[in-house]
């Protein structure tokens, strides 16, 4: 509004993040609305948190080893505190349980849906705004909560369209993770970067395969492109039990359970997380969740460090095609697992917590990958506008057809060019379009155009099989309503 | 997790922010799927933004003349862009607008649902994160568009839980507003701080009354306490036409109409603006819209300075007690109009559009004050743990309650005292507690406690009408599922 010329903005949104459109919006909804639903019978409560927090509630940095250069996206209130925003809906969780420990019931079982975002390098198909999906339950300790969310896991996988078969949860234990360690003499303070670069071995068997496993725990290993990555330093006995671990997956979980607990047999930690993954297995068991969803799997690790027991994934087992042509498993969708610390934090007491995160997007993605996505996208029943005198018509025609609940517009730019409004009618997928000239008008009739028949009739190389099934009728104008649902198969 | 004791973080949410628990989510969430109802019915789609735009996009300020003092939140990429998360909904859909206007449908309908943040002095029931719920007709310079708009909002007032008559959408043209301007003497570059004034004053009708406003439109008004407001410095005559203004609502919007076309016999703008209202008026006539839901009202000022044609606001007209006992009217709950400048901004070229933007929190008290909120808020049957090794047993009665779609959990604290089991399901208002010992077990029965019953057996005086209803039934495991359906009352 100034009189002067200022550069214009530029009309885009930051990098790395991205706007959705129409059935983008609607199948997100669509999904996150069926997976409510299963969280609520569980007897899961919302909790909305505001997207900004302190960073000194957040924590300063993401818990993730993995991605120790990962940030938030923080600025400082005037003199006064830093804020960020949430890069996760765990650390809220955790915030607000400490906050209101003497109101909610506890245990407590709350989910969380809504954007996170990352204040990291974005790259295709990555981006710093994303949606999560949670479920947890604070102040339990019982390996039943696990249990509990591994089943309402696979429950939500089903519930958006997943069948049976192309998933499983994939079920493991830190405490079993740690018996390893000891058995395999990495326990003690002083082994913390060992751990970890063994925790990351292990999390690579799918891609790297035994032998690559086996060199990161050892010296180290040069990938194809002649990068070196610095191995454990273990040597050949205490790799193999790592090696042992992670293949220790048997037919089914009894023979699992039986290979771990022989191999932690030296650590009462061990042994203790093999009797949970005995409890977690046998309690699903009761309620009919064997292992073609559930499985007892080693080679989950999970990487946020700060997991304490129980550790979870669900991956879908059927295979698309990549950007290269080549088939590859679709992977994980999510993931999650027991988290004793995070409270603490604030009230210096231990409130053991176990819960689940989905990766929204990326379950989309494969329901989409599939052709299971379920949103209704349908566009609206266009009246076009053939007399702009008469625009109190056109719009009592669209009132009616609103009211009668079906979804319909009048169009409402420059009506001179009728091609532009049939044009207009293709680009929102209208299934029919009204019509009424001042003949019609005067006779008191519509003219209904099916756009769904035309498009067919259009593509199609002989007219034989549409003669008989016109793409227009004519009705009185009182019939309007009515045509339209006959049209719409209604 | 590290060894030395830094000090704790704060468990509490920046200031100005807040927590939303359980039935305050799911009721937002039921408002806004049944507005998105109504938006989807009249075509509109929704579109999704980030939270986060660069501050370019944005505009750095927000363009509200009555709060210039308001601020975004916004902080600096490294060496790059500045950043901000939205203020409003219009904003973002302006920057869409421009980006891919060679790919939207023109005209473009859109919705947008979500929150948006303001940087400003937080106070009571003035949070700095809240709800928006948009609808916006971009490309569209027929007033068609904003009759749309207004039966819209109506329809969504309605769908929500506002029956007619207790809200009425008011409807005013800033071309008729300017008329009135020129009229007065007011016309002008140079005049625009008197103009500013004008039309706050004009928007302080309701509270300050004629006086009050032909006070601050001469030179000026103290308030109770003290303060002085200087005026805009209008002379009688030039005050009386702007005092006619506010007061030309007649019995109908006919005479409404009549009355304003004389006051602005002399402005050409103002001619084009009351024209534009007798348009709007009458096809909403066309549609069934009367007075009673759509009226013509010349008070309706709207505080953003970017409106330049049509405005309207929907206020709801039913009584509600203040914190002090006093009766007050409810008040606004959507506003919007027709702006034309904003898509400009990018791409140089004029784009019509309009729309509005309902104020989701405050519609959403005026619903819990009337007592017609209507998300569901029953709690979950909690299968009490009597024996911890028998948690499989109590595991699968909730699978089996679950599968038959009821909400149900087991009890996951410990269950040692199984009075803090009782308390609990009170806490989570459940109707129903299950129960089995190992009598019960070993018969193979369970005891269903009627919660809700046995609540108003507490709080009833005499026993006498309660004692053929018992409060507690032992039925055989079989019939668990059937029995806790018939206690429910389904």
């Amino acid at each position: 509004m100034a009189n002067d010329k200022p550069r214009r903005p530029r009309a885009e949104p930051p990098k790395g993040f991205r706007d959705y459109f129409g059935a983008e919006v609607t199948e997100r909804k669509a999904m996150l609305d069926a997976i409510a639903g299963v969280y609520h019978r569980y007897g899961f409560d919302p909790l909305e948190t505001s997207a900004v927090e302190t960073v000194e509630a957040l924590g300063k940095f993401l818990p993730d080893v993995d991605r120790p250069n990962e940030g938030v996206f923080a600025w400082q209130e005037d003199e006064a505190d830093w804020l960020a925003l949430r890069y996760d809906l765990t650390a809220p969780l955790a915030r607000v349980a400490a906050q209101y420990r003497n109101d909610l019931p506890s245990p407590y079982r709350r989910y969380a849906m809504g954007p996170v975002w990352r204040n990291e390098k974005p790259g295709p198909g990555r981006f710093r705004q994303f949606y999560q999906c949670d479920a947890d339950t604070v102040g339990s300790g019982s390996v039943a909560a696990d249990a509990e969310i591994c089943a309402m896991l696979a429950d939500a996988l089903e519930v958006v369209g997943i069948p049976r078969g192309d998933y499983v949860v994939k079920v493991n234990n830190r405490k079993v993770l740690n018996g390893v360690m000891e058995v395999a003499g990495l326990a003690g303070d002083d082994k913390e970067a060992e751990r970890g670069i063994v925790l990351r071995a292990i999390d690579k068997i799918d891609r790297l395969g035994p032998d690559g496993v086996r060199a990161l725990l050892g010296e180290g290993r040069k990938d194809e492109s002649g990068d070196f990555t610095k191995g454990a330093g273990l040597n050949d006995a205490q790799a193999q039990v790592v090696l042992d671990f992670v293949h220790a997956t048997a037919a089914d979980n009894e023979g699992t359970i039986l290979k771990l607990m022989a191999l932690v047999s030296g650590s009462e930690i061990g042994q203790q997380g093999v009797h949970e993954l005995q409890e977690i297995a046998s309690l699903l068991a009761a309620q009919g969740y064997g292992p073609d969803r559930i499985v007892i799997d080693p080679g989950v690790v999970r990487g946020l460090g700060y997991y304490t027991g129980p550790v979870y994934e669900a991956e879908l087992t059927f295979q698309i095609t990549d950007e290269k042509g080549r088939p590859r498993n679709f992977g994980s969708v999510a993931g999650g697992g027991r988290y004793d610390g995070l409270v603490k934090r604030f009230t210096g007491q231990d409130v053991p917590a176990t819960g689940v995160s989905i990766g929204v997007d990326r379950l989309l993605a494969a329901l989409q990958a599939k052709g299971r996505s379920r949103a209704d996208t349908a566009g609206p029943v266009v009246v076009t506008v053939m007399d702009r005198d008469r625009m109190a018509d056109y719009m009592a025609m669209v009132g009616d057809l609103r009211q009668a609940g079906i979804r319909a517009e009048v169009y409402l730019g420059n009506p001179k060019n009728f091609g532009n409004q049939l044009k207009y009618a293709d680009k929102r997928q209208s299934p029919i379009a009204i019509i009424q000239g001042g003949n019609e008008a005067a006779e008191g009739k519509v003219i209904l155009k099916d756009l769904i028949l035309g498009a067919k009739i259009a593509e199609s190389a002989t007219l034989e099989e549409w003669k008989d099934r016109p793409a227009q009728v004519e009705v009185p104008r009182a019939d309007l309503v009515a045509a339209v649902r006959k049209m719409l198969g209604q």
